[in-house]
């Protein structure tokens, strides 16, 4: 089984800038945390893009759509910000793609941050996508939800489901 | 859903001596590490040894399985050295426990090091549990495996299907 | 020989806000971090304020100036923000304190990331203060400076001799 | 001022070996951890060997003291297991190396553990050596001793004065 893991930015990958002592978008960390899982799994990483998913607008979401359409693989991760995932979940049920297997996931703390849950969550997506079937899920916090069936709590930070 | 994670130690929990320079067992770092990954999961932690699994034996496999049996809870995750993950593997299957799902999972390179796969691995083994029907899978590298069609390839690491 | 340190906050103690996405102060670190170095000086910690040096005014440089004199020890270490070091350094040096040696330091990435510099920078700032001549200095870069022979170099963020 | 760091092994650049389950020494971490102190010293780093301080015999001595006189710095820092830190600076003593300011410096924690105290001493160590005169001294703990008035207490792990 292959897995393509689309890279859309959110806390995730968030880098401190040193000269400005901002939060800001490099490159994604993702591969390098594939080696740390010492991940055997059959993945190709594509950057779609580096933003924060409050920033993220119609045509946006388009191009993630367009790209998980694309991806001959059928099963899918998503990496994004929490705060939108569940409205790029909408886009991406609105589309209409059969056959695929599609997880959303984020971190709360930036993997560059030595108490991040990114790892954590990359390996529960990378999970949920092998064995769900078709459809589109938000993995969070060791925990996996149809997309029309979760919230963020913005007062805690957690996903709940509907 | 509620989840029951017995610990029995592995490379997952050793920390190290700064009066010998040995690494040794202490106390599980599993509950850390649950907090790290927010995890939204009921779940119950219960240490039952902890142990180089090298130096598990067949009274040892014999607590595990016991430990197993006595859970209320249908899905299980073990933490587990993983020299002998599939052994004790071997050994819950001839219990002929029925309607458990049973994943062990361990790391290559101890929670206390900065590099360690352990997080991704725990992330990885509750969302398998969830989701895979009864039976005793090793969950390593971001993979699943039924336990008799896996090996430890000493040479790479890795874990691989038979 | 005793040591006081002063925190002011600056950088060296920002931490991640998990629910806004932004970088902001609670306490300070600094008692983690000696015992992560295993200090074994006799230091007190005396939190003066938490805040980017960036807002840090004349009163506030006031109120950090009273405390160092209101310091039984004469060797006094401040934790600031890096881009105004310089300025309390002036004001400290225009207070007239004699026969205290104080040192400030800070850091370029917050100790809460894996890869900050802070806790090599406390090694330094604890140990020159320890053995320089009464003054007020600035210690960063595993360097030390006159108060008023130093420039932070925006471009590079390393501080310079003038 | 220019600074010799001679490397010799000890906690410090210990790593784990995720094949054997054994700590072992493959290239010192001290280039990447001056690069993670911003360190701006004009500083050589030399290994001399990697070895446990424990296995360090006369002849292991001599060639320390060797590269030491060879140097053309009189800064010099020795990152040292701290088991017989004090017996090379016997030997580095009754060299009689005049001119050279010559301070140890090692780890209780290998540097790849998180919580590893060798960031600070090696930020401690470098600063002592820019301001102490001639002479062999150990730099733990964020203190500085002269060679003969110290000794590790193996109890504690602390270094303390005699």
């Amino acid at each position: 089984m292959t897995i393509r893991i689309l890279v859309t930015g959110g806390t995730f990958d968030k880098e401190y800038d040193e000269l400005t002592g901002r939060l800001f978008f490099k490159d994604t960390h993702v591969p390098e945390m594939l080696r740390r899982g010492r991940c055997g799994l059959d993945v190709t990483v594509e950057t779609v893009m580096m933003i924060d998913s409050l920033e993220l607008d119609g045509p946006g979401r388009a191009r993630i759509v367009d790209r998980v359409r694309a991806s001959a693989e059928s099963a899918i991760v998503i990496t994004h910000g929490t705060d939108t995932m569940v409205q790029t979940g909408r886009a991406l049920a609105d589309a209409g793609l059969t056959g695929k297997t599609i997880v959303l996931t984020g971190a709360m703390v930036p993997y560059a941050f030595g108490s991040s849950d990114g790892l954590f969550n990359l390996g529960s997506a990378l999970s949920f996508v092998q064995v769900l079937p078709p459809g589109v899920y938000v993995a969070m916090n060791g925990r996996h939800f149809p997309w029309d069936a979760v919230r963020k709590n913005t007062d805690t930070g957690s996903f709940e489901g509907l």
